[in-house]
């Protein structure tokens, strides 16, 4: 096959579906799942190979790095911290930042990339709506890029790809629905309920960009939305 | 406790035990191990605790990233692959090449590091000695030291310290010697027998660093050195 392959970080969650959605432009696709003893690790497991499934994605990893679990430091992962309801804090950092998340993330990608020949990793950050996430912002893959040159074999290319960072919610929905993602297959919501609770930030987050788009959400909520 | 808290990376080896003891001189000590599904795991994790041990390091933390085995890629962790038998090459990247190995060990460290308020991580990276590994050049640390900054929260201050990456076997063992580091309890064989092989370019390497420095290795070899 002449396409080139990329690694797809895909989460589950809306974003990363359309950043999959994106990618198989252009890309062979190669499906990276990471676990990291979030809330709502079986519901994002599912969707994420639904989504793989989908797109007929055979090249799959999942990567457990429970060990985040252990450290501990946000409300994602630690029992013991309440996630916060209501929209996102503009000020600071919230407490479901998980600290320095996305490096793990990228590292997993570029070992993965540099072994089976990929030589783009795709994120599905967003920088506008992830306020205060301080490993969700530009200036962060552009250092991590440099990184991947320093600390790889000096013949791999790998580029990160971060298509939708500058994206506000409302164009990530719109583009999905244009794209075809299966966005019905998502899971976006930080509480590990039966159904989405359509209360938590996450999904006030995504509902919001639905409306804004002027699309139904697909997926159903356990209150009226 | 006025001492500044500092992560050290001990893997049970003899660098990382040399920079241990040069960290505690004027840090407090957490240590981490990470397990990433080496040959000589078990080995190395009861070097790790005979350090903690020996120099009474009570917060530990060992994570598991296996997922590093599943990608493959190395000899160290594949099986398939052989382990290089004598001197390391100048030329290329060895086998034992894990790929971009020390983005995980330090993503896992600042975790760990921003959570329990720890200023400084130390790991035992040597240049010299490790000719063709891409990421254990300065240059990587140094872009990790910018990583840092970027990805965690604006009050979080975090250096990485590479306090032995200059210097060469014979200069580490010396050094590790006058700070009465406990190097008869580390590891460094690449093979997993009862006592360290001997032949491995790493025993061949630590041998020859004793030698140099005119110094006995203290821990027993399973053929005459």
């Amino acid at each position: 096959m002449d396409t080139e392959l990329g690694v797809v970080l895909v989460s589950g969650g809306l974003d990363s579906c359309v950043t999959a959605a994106i990618a198989r432009q252009d890309h062979e696709l190669a499906f990276l799942h990471v676990n990291y003893g979030q809330r709502t690790e079986a519901k994002e497991l599912r969707a994420f190979h639904s989504i793989a499934d989908r797109y007929g994605v055979t090249q799959r990893l999942t990567a457990n790095i429970s060990y985040l679990k252990m450290i501990g430091g946000s409300s994602l992962v630690d029992p013991a911290l309440a996630v916060e309801t209501g929209p996102s804090s503009s000020q600071g950092v919230p407490s479901t930042y998980v600290p320095f998340r996305n490096a793990h993330l990228l590292a997993i990608a570029v070992s993965w990339a540099e072994v089976i020949g990929a030589g783009s990793i795709f994120i599905g950050a967003v920088e506008q709506d992830s306020a205060g996430y301080p490993d969700c912002r530009p200036s962060f893959f552009d250092t991590f890029s440099r990184l991947v040159r320093e600390g790889t074999k000096p013949e791999t290319r790998i580029t990160i790809e971060t298509p939708v960072i500058n994206l506000r919610k409302k164009e990530i929905v719109t583009l999905g629905t244009t794209l075809h993602a299966p966005l019905h297959l998502t899971w976006s919501c930080y509480r590990d309920s039966e159904l989405a609770c359509g209360r938590c930030s996450s999904c006030l987050l995504r509902l919001k960009g639905f409306r804004d788009a002027g699309i139904a959400d697909p997926i159903p909520y356990a209150v009226p939305v």
